[in-house]
């Protein structure tokens, strides 16, 4: 089998979008567009040619996301949004983030065509975020904080690695920068947040599946961990040794048993030694640590597990750890009415049970769960790849997405239909 | 007690001199003494001075070593060699290498003044050779090749970090490159090599002991291990991860349990991971292995068992393992008979019993083992540290040292007078 006609077609536009949208690069032999650059106001340009081809209305919004929107049975109800982010990581692929705004705006699209957004009993809005990724200010989720209302004012200090800074790019991009919070949406004007994305994992295609659900945002904490033992020559007996780098290799060694015993993800993927000599005993190594975990008691017991070892591996290589934290992000539950009402979307277009995964990459709904009920879409990717520019996904599989999505839409306008009704006939009786 | 008192006077002249020698740098606000060098030339004419005033006729040879000799109890007497050398690392210490040069002109001195070379049945020659260290040109032990024989003329195309090949600073230094292999000695006219040297561990601190004898210097190869998975995202779950950091971990541990069980060496220095990210998986780890051990099967062994560890790795970790060997040396063992004069010296002086040390360090003496028997005489020194401006030795040791490293020479002219008078009686019977 396969998705309905009008997804199969929507999944081959959508295909080519993202191709065009690939265009719109700030680096030479790969993809890169980053936070408020013109290669950004020219991939808000072409989105909103679609969007208002579409029969959406477009504007940019004062932290520089772009909005298209699509007003229900009346106009003024408040929304649900369909979002995901227009910018990306560098050498980055074509579809983290990118697929999931080109779809919203398919899924709209067809939504106008076919009049069954004059049923819905809520407005939609296509979110088209400035910025998840961080690439250019290093803070990331820029765009989706200010929608969430979680900007911060510090940010527009941050500059670029040319040295612009954040409030100057606000101006060159056409912007207030004085104005950014003014991008924070009201609760009450919206309903929910829906996010169609790449699965950045490989479990969908190990398991032969197109699509799931998300249920929940990962916790993510990460560190910097220092041991500091003393450096000396290679001469040095075991016993008046204070190696910093087989520490490390105990801490990492164990930093792996632990995580994957906990049926958490972590990962060690910076490492450096001092002085750094061939015969010459680390002094001194540092390395990162993420810890990911699908709710915040489990990644903060496996962190605690950690240091419960690195104090043993202290003590008994004489040496000392310590350990900064850099970034730190309680996970996000999804929405269970949201879920289910993609869990059901899911099952229509693939004819198949849905299921949900923990997403252990981050995304812009974290941003928004202090605002908004949230949910996600995975579709499965190539080899899970991403941040790469091998990421793949297959027509097919958008095609059970895109029908899925707008499916997911139609099952939250039902609930509200019902819920409605039963007010009516709680007033009526 | 303390050490007769010429040598204590001599310690105190011995560690002046090491001052002074300190001076004649190459780097800013530290000690560096190249090979060929405007330095060297320095140190050269300094110690050539302090040579000529005990006594002793210097030059300087083919492969740029400065030569004192002193005559025995007839000229032309094959030599007993007392040498080490006179260049250094960066930002070096003022005694490795130096103390041993510097020690046998105060021990060819006090031989001289003393009028005891008269009966020695050979002659002294003390070496300072211009190259052990490698600084300049990368490759080790030039001076002391050059001396045993071991020369190889692909070296005089090697350039230092200015772009001057070896060649060039040959014919700078007063020296013609094409002639270098004249300073090989022959056989016939050598008795031995003596070493006097700093241990560059911690050993004899531990044992409160001020010298020791070395019973071998360490068979020694160095490796670079790559190890290559696949980089991918944190959300990747364990089965399906090709994590070579945490491979590397695993390795570097075996490694230290390997290594520490078989009463060896080892040591992994440097180490990166690739791509590097915090929440990337590592495809490739690079890191460094030294091995040494105190003979060649050992090391070997130590090798293979590391090596088989790796393969196990490999396989559960699903990663590929390869090494590449950067640099390997067999071991050296000292002569018993040398050794025994050096370890009675070290009785007499310390008047404690003597002991032998492997020594985990490589030496000139590696170079010159191919043409003559060798030994070392060990001394304490500073928490172990060695390669550092805090190299430090103190003036009892170094009394002492000097005071036993006399005694050995005249150990062995002893041995020397025992063996002419048994094949005189022979002659006679």
């Amino acid at each position: 089998m396969s998705a309905d006609e009008w997804a199969v077609a929507a999944a081959e536009e959508i295909l080519d979008r993202c191709d065009q949208l690939a265009e719109l690069t700030c680096m030479e032999n790969g993809i890169e567009r980053d936070y408020l650059s013109p290669q950004m106001a020219q991939a808000y340009e072409l989105t909103a040619r679609w969007l208002e081809e579409g029969g959406l209305a477009t504007h940019i919004d004062q932290a520089g996301n772009l909005v298209g929107r699509l007003e229900g049975r009346e106009p003024g109800l408040p929304a649900l949004v369909l979002g995901s982010h227009l910018d990306s990581v560098p050498d980055a692929g074509k579809y983290d983030g990118i697929l999931g705004v080109v779809t919203a705006v398919s899924v709209a699209t067809h939504l106008a065509r076919t009049g069954k957004n004059k049923e819905l009993p809520f407005a939609i809005e296509v979110l088209g975020f400035g910025d998840e990724e961080g690439a250019r200010f290093g803070a990331t989720l820029l765009g989706s904080y200010a929608f969430g209302g979680g900007w911060n004012d510090e940010w527009l200090e941050r500059t670029d690695s040319k040295g612009v800074s954040m409030r100057q790019a606000f101006r060159d991009f056409g912007l207030d920068p004085d104005r950014v919070n003014e991008a924070a949406r009201k609760r009450e004007h919206y309903i929910g947040y829906l996010e169609f994305h790449i699965e950045q994992g490989p479990i969908l295609e190990q398991r032969d599946r197109a699509l799931s659900s998300v249920t929940s945002i990962a916790a993510a904490s990460r560190y910097m961990v220092t041991i500091e033992g003393m450096s000396c020559h290679i001469a040095t007996p075991y016993d008046l040794r204070h190696d910093a780098l087989t520490a490390a290799a105990e801490l990492i060694s164990a930093i792996d048993a632990i995580s994957q015993q906990a049926g958490t993800r972590a990962n060690v993927g910076e490492i450096s030694a001092q002085p750094g000599g061939v015969n010459v005993i680390a002094g001194k190594t540092t390395f990162s640590l993420d810890v990911r975990a699908g709710n915040d008691r489990l990644r903060d017991d496996v962190f605690d597990r950690i240091w419960a070892r690195a104090d043993e591996i202290s003590t008994s290589r004489k040496v000392k750890i310590s350990h900064t934290m850099i970034h730190t992000a309680n996970s996000v539950q999804c929405d269970p009415f949201l879920r289910s009402c993609i869990e059901k979307g899911i099952e229509r277009a693939e004819n198949k049970e849905a299921f949900g995964l923990v997403s252990y990459p981050g995304h812009d709904g974290m941003a928004i769960a202090k605002l908004l009920p949230i949910a996600m879409l995975y579709v499965r990717c190539k080899g899970g790849v991403s941040h790469s520019p091998y990421e793949s996904v297959t027509a097919a599989d958008v095609a059970y997405g895109t029908q899925a999505f707008e499916q997911a839409v139609l099952n939250v306008a039902a609930h509200n239909l019902a819920y409605e009704k039963t007010s009516d006939d709680a007033r009526e009786a």
